[in-house]
């Protein structure tokens, strides 16, 4: 729960001595704070040929209140930002002096059709990396690859994830890089997104790979006010005791949301307690119980349910030759089975609304293995499977699936992993910390938000792009 | 090029120096040798309810000349194994004494449709993986989970890749797990690529996940020796004077290849002598010029080419606010347009010849990024794209398109690595060690033979199972 070295190196005393000694020095990450401006200073744009999203940038920057410069590559957003009545200005190269004064670097690659075309996004972040100060954000626009007309189009926009993921890795110093892929048609839907990707919510969220598709049927997006987006709504979240998801049901309540958290009989206590802060509602039940999904239905039945959150989730850790057959079984059943099982019981009784989201929790083990944990990341793998296989058949309801893979957080769980293996899973990442339960949190109300209706089908690490991989 | 810990823990002293300091004792990996039986020992095999793939791996079994046990999971095998005139008994659970008696696991899941139908898999695993010896197979089999008739079934089929991957992270002692998903109607086309993750020859090649599917038009195989499975074909390889591709186009002439190699003409002595020795043909072009597509069409237009191996490529590594342009264009240029100008030459004139193959050069820094290499990492994503963009397009022409994407290799270029950071590029790895050229090159032999006429579209590391990935 408390990363030590964090916390000494950036003390005076600590810093100076792991500047003498050469110690790497994590950033403290800058989260979100209710007290403190949400989106602040100034946004640089760039832009390859004929970019397709600038219109909609306008749009985000004006409504999130920040300045822009547009780099040399980006001519046309000066023009554009003057007709959105945007402050804005030319970015001047990198001299001694400018370091550290953009708090965001944004990159529309999306009209780039040929590998030979790429050179402008070296250009834009060769000039202003430098720029970009301590958690700043860098965000890439392009569109699916596997949506382009052409061979050669596909072949450069999925070029651009492997620049995005390089510049996670050598930026350093909090700053977060990702890519988002903008489906044709749908330029209007990219504002929750870009929001979530630009605030300090994303503070652990970096080397992700988004995909913004068109809304089922084209729908409008509700109506919703930015600062309360999940007001009116309920959402049910597992496991929501305590730890990640009592961080969760915080959040979203937060954002407006009326939670049922949902926990088993012998955590009720801390469950009773979690939810009154929230004035939330506690339902103690045992997930994996075969009557489950019929009591959780029963008990959400009148007014529905918005926001399903599949949170909790058991580890029973042994080498397969050691495993038995129980543990095998309890931790497929619990992180995988009950989850299936619990939403087609509210799919199908239409308790889980029109328009709802629905929120897995997988984890880096589930994509990459872990030793000890077949059956964890067999269920968590499960997980992945499960979000990828219902995005389409819920798409005709409105309602989106998507999971999040949670990488090295600091909970009470990882608080008792061994000191060195601890030490190399905080600091094996491109913030060389661990996350917090928060992190995790914030990024499935992103998930959840209405404005996120064309993200589904999707996996998203919250690992501070950790090097563990597939 | 050289390991010497891996050497220094394997000789007599240094096994007992390591044991006695508890350090890491990296197996010595059981490659392919022609004086030596690719196939030998006992292979157990295993079975979710009702297997759809027992009557292929008979016949493969069969073919190979290996003897197989039959775990209880799989109680259909000893009479289809009778009927196949196997040599066949039943696996005996793992007592002290039967410790690495068995060479290989395949385990048949294919007809697993709900994640609550896992457990089989778990009790195979458990029985018999301590029985499995050093530099021993695990393949597990399994159903495209994207083709899969339920969202339970997709589930459950996406489950097994958390399961064997952690599997391959456990099993150490040299031992490889792979997960192969067969598509329904492709059974009879599984051989050649259950062979390689069988054989010495995939001894790098570990935690992945490959795809057979239906061939196009469903048309037989060609007819071909499994000794000589190229005899016939015409092999072009760029890059092939030294290292990676020298040890490519050595493979591909051993197994019956006619090799043109190219490099630039800088190389042509080089070149020509590792061309000599393979009775290749040696052309020196700078694959990046803008003649070069047209040069090397007229220079096989004659006979033809069957086999297209993008081996050539180039680092220039600086953090992108140092890199210069050039370097940005060199790198996009040569490792990535230059396939797409030579195979776009190819294919218009029809000199790849219909049932051929293209094979790509990726990396992990393609699919991960990496600190310094934001053009290497794009140009390498980016062939990535180009594999699954134009396997559709040549599906019709029964040709193949995928990649191999190499971790770290031992070579000129790695050895030029400073020590520590060679040294955990090494060991951060299911095989705690390095790769070698013949690992790459036997991939590409794969992925070229007739037999593997059914995998296209697919990206395969040849990494040991690198700890790093995206």
């Amino acid at each position: 729960m408390n990363d030590s070295y964090l916390n000494f190196v950036n003390s005076p005393f600590g810093a100076r001595l792991a500047r003498s000694l050469g110690l790497p020095k994590p950033e403290v990450l800058r989260r979100y704070r209710a007290d403190q401006p949400e989106f602040d200073g100034l946004i640089a744009i760039g832009a390859g040929r004929e970019p397709h999203l600038l219109d909609a940038l306008a749009n985000l920057v004006t409504s999130v209140g920040m300045t822009s410069v547009a780099h040399e590559s980006a001519g046309l957003w000066v023009p554009l930002a003057n007709r959105h009545g945007l402050m804005t200005g030319r970015f001047e190269p990198a001299e001694s002096g400018s370091h550290g004064k953009l708090s965001a670097l944004l990159f529309d690659a999306s009209g780039i059709e040929d590998s030979s075309q790429l050179e402008p996004v070296h250009g834009f972040f060769h000039d202003t990396l430098r720029s970009l100060g301590k958690c700043g954000r860098i965000i890439v626009l392009g569109r699916p690859p596997e949506a382009c007309a052409t061979p050669r189009q596909w072949t450069a926009q999925r070029a651009l994830e492997g620049l995005t993921r390089s510049l996670g890795k050598e930026a350093r110093r909090g700053i977060t890089a990702n890519l988002v892929y903008v489906e044709q048609g749908a330029e209007d839907g990219i504002e929750a997104t870009l929001r979530f990707f630009l605030s300090p919510r994303s503070a652990y969220v970096s080397g992700q790979v988004v995909r913004i598709g068109v809304r089922a049927g084209a729908d409008a997006l509700p109506a919703f006010d930015w600062n309360q987006p999940l007001a009116g709504r309920r959402a049910m979240v597992t496991g929501a005791a305590r730890g990640i998801g009592a961080s969760i049901a915080s959040v979203l309540a937060a954002e407006g949301a009326h939670v049922i958290g949902i926990d088993i009989p012998s955590a009720r206590d801390a469950l009773d307690s979690t939810m009154r802060q929230l004035n939330g509602t506690a339902l103690a039940f045992d997930i994996a119980a075969p009557e489950a999904p019929a009591q959780i239905a029963a008990a959400l039945d009148e007014q529905g349910v918005d926001i399903v959150v599949h949170n909790a989730g058991i580890t029973k850790d042994k080498t397969i030759a050691k495993m038995t057959d129980a543990a095998w079984q309890s931790v497929i059943d619990i992180n995988l089975s009950a989850q299936e099982r619990i939403d087609d019981a509210l799919l199908a009784a239409g308790i889980l609304r029109d328009g709802g989201r629905i929120i897995g929790v997988s984890s880096i083990s589930g994509i990459a293995g872990n030793l000890g944990q077949t059956n964890y990341a067999a269920s968590k793998a499960g997980v992945i499977g499960r979000v990828q296989s219902m995005a389409p058949h819920l798409r005709g309801r409105g309602i989106t699936i998507n999971a999040v893979a949670p990488g090295f957080i600091e909970t009470q769980m990882t608080a008792k992993i061994p000191l060195t293996i601890r030490e190399a899973g905080r600091r094996m990442n491109s913030m060389s910390q661990g996350g917090q339960p928060v992190d995790v949190a914030q990024t499935i109300a992103w998930l959840a938000h209405p404005g996120s209706a064309g993200v589904s089908g999707q996996i998203v690490r919250v690992c501070g792009q950790s090097l563990i991989g597939a």
